[in-house]
């Protein structure tokens, strides 16, 4: 029930999933308006299974209290599934504050993380970059990167199959001394770290593609990834009106469209997993479509089948051990 | 002699703004190399002044340090030339921390300032959208926030004629009670403070000019400037393959170029302001070119026209008559 175009999308992008791959999936909600939606797909809910979910968390509330006080929102009834063994991932496209909370309160999380973690890979002109903290964790500590690196590092070895994933610290500047009290300390830890840090990078080495895993505060993450957003709407708008007097109608929506996945969040991965949760929880964009959720479902499917979860306790608990924080 | 392509584009600059705009222009620098490309543009230094400044500050040195130790910086030596009243403005696209920090000294800061603030326009898609700070201001405090409002609201009136310019507060959600505790206080710094202060701002409601001045640390503010100028790029790369085979040539730079300019920082200013300073300083990006150097010229023109800092000066005395920091 979360997202800006819940459920139609929602439900539309469970339908793909459970058509194109090798997945059961179980929708929570309101019933009614779910088997609604699952008939426009030829689906009953005997094939796609619904679990009432009465309660819905809005865009605005807050996170906390709408984790405490609506204990039966789709993505609380959702993420009790994979606590109770009946389920083994979550998808949600609701509000990630919220469901950060709710995976935080029944799933806790790995050992030596004391907030869970949002990221992903951030734009497809940089397929190989992935970005950690995109919103999850806003005033972050100089150990909190530390740790956002070393799940990046995990992460990207492990899906990826890059090796020695490279690290980078955002910042504004290249040199070492730049940036906050936080980011400097950070930079001191990741030199300590053992991973492959290349030091700092800058606005431009994102879509740069200058390191595989660029970590900053969630405030800074967020702010971007909103941006890049806000940035492709303006673009798209501005590059039709400039092509329609040039290209037929086809051709214009063809290289808009190829563009526009060029500045987006990469397909293929729809969402990013709430890192450091002691489960598989993926959270999607509000404005997440069909294609998105059938991608973040493809994500978990993949998180749970290599055990990325209780590969990334090992790998904190050994890159942790001895420093602070 | 600073930025990217110093001298050569700051001297051509330099030379456009002397043709075309009622303005005297005084170069500091090396003498013999500045006189070579004064020669390329058929000026002799009767025309343009030179004064000799036989340091350079490289990027990358510390700010603080080079300022100190380099007196006789080009930079230090034209902004002093403004302290001495020989010039009524100094324009420098070389280290942006390094200027500030020789603003800073040689002129010192406006009564209630401690920090100057860099700040301007911020992308031409959105056209009366001002953002402030872009990084001079790295680590700031509540009342930071407030003053970058007040300097914003008095630049957009002045200079852009918008009576009651709107001021949001760029954060991770619309709603009040979000973000870091830095921006929870200036939210509500901002809703006393008789601005014309709109809420919370998102990343997208840059690019969607949803108020007239945007606030944020200059820590976020720069690595947003820094990734529009890299998204461009990319952008630009992707877009003239894609239409290579659609179009041609010149048609293909001309969308791109016109889509270029779209996303970057808008020509019209060149570069922005170091605001707070007791005196006009035009800081410009390292890579600026000879438009932006004649565009930043014809800014600080504008600013000393207008008695810009003289306005400031008592508005922020106003505005902050009352308030803590």
């Amino acid at each position: 029930m979360g997202g800006d175009h819940a459920p139609t999308e929602i439900v539309s992008g469970a339908a793909r999933a459970v058509r194109e791959m090798d997945v059961e999936v179980i929708i929570t909600g309101l019933r009614p308006d779910l088997t609604a939606e699952l008939k426009k797909h030829g689906f009953h809910d005997s094939t796609i299974r619904l679990v009432d979910a009465i309660e819905v968390v809005k865009d605005g509330e807050n996170a906390i209290i709408a984790a405490m006080r609506k204990p039966n929102s789709s993505m609380a009834i959702a993420t009790k599934l994979v606590k109770d063994g009946k389920a083994d991932a979550v998808v949600s496209a609701g509000s990630t504050g919220a469901f950060m909370v709710n995976a935080y309160q029944h799933l806790g999380c790995l050992p030596g993380i004391e907030r869970p973690i949002v990221g992903g890979a951030f734009l497809k002109l940089a397929p190989n970059t992935f970005m950690l903290d995109m919103g999850a964790n806003v005033g972050c500590q100089a150990s909190d990167l530390l740790k956002f690196a070393v799940a990046g590092s995990v992460f990207v070895r492990k899906f990826h199959g890059i090796e020695n994933p490279t690290v980078g610290l955002l910042n504004v500047g290249a040199e070492e001394g730049k940036g906050t009290e936080v980011v400097k300390e950070a930079y001191c830890l990741l030199k300590e770290s053992g991973l492959n840090f290349i030091g700092n990078v800058e606005g431009m080495d994102i879509p740069g593609g200058k390191a595989n895993v660029i970590v900053c505060d969630g405030f800074v993450g967020n702010i971007l990834l909103k941006y890049s957003e806000g940035m492709a709407k303006g673009i798209n708008h501005f590059l039709s009106e400039e092509l329609a007097v040039m290209l037929p109608q086809p051709a214009v929506e063809s290289v808009t469209s190829k563009l526009m996945k060029q500045i987006s969040t990469p397909d293929t991965t729809g969402g990013g997993p709430i890192w450091g949760i002691n489960g598989v929880a993926i959270v999607c964009h509000g404005a997440s479509r069909a294609d998105h959720i059938a991608a973040a479902i493809s994500e978990a499917k993949l998180a749970v089948e290599s055990d990325f979860v209780g590969t990334l306790r090992v790998e904190l608990e050994k890159a942790l051990k001895g420093t602070p924080g």
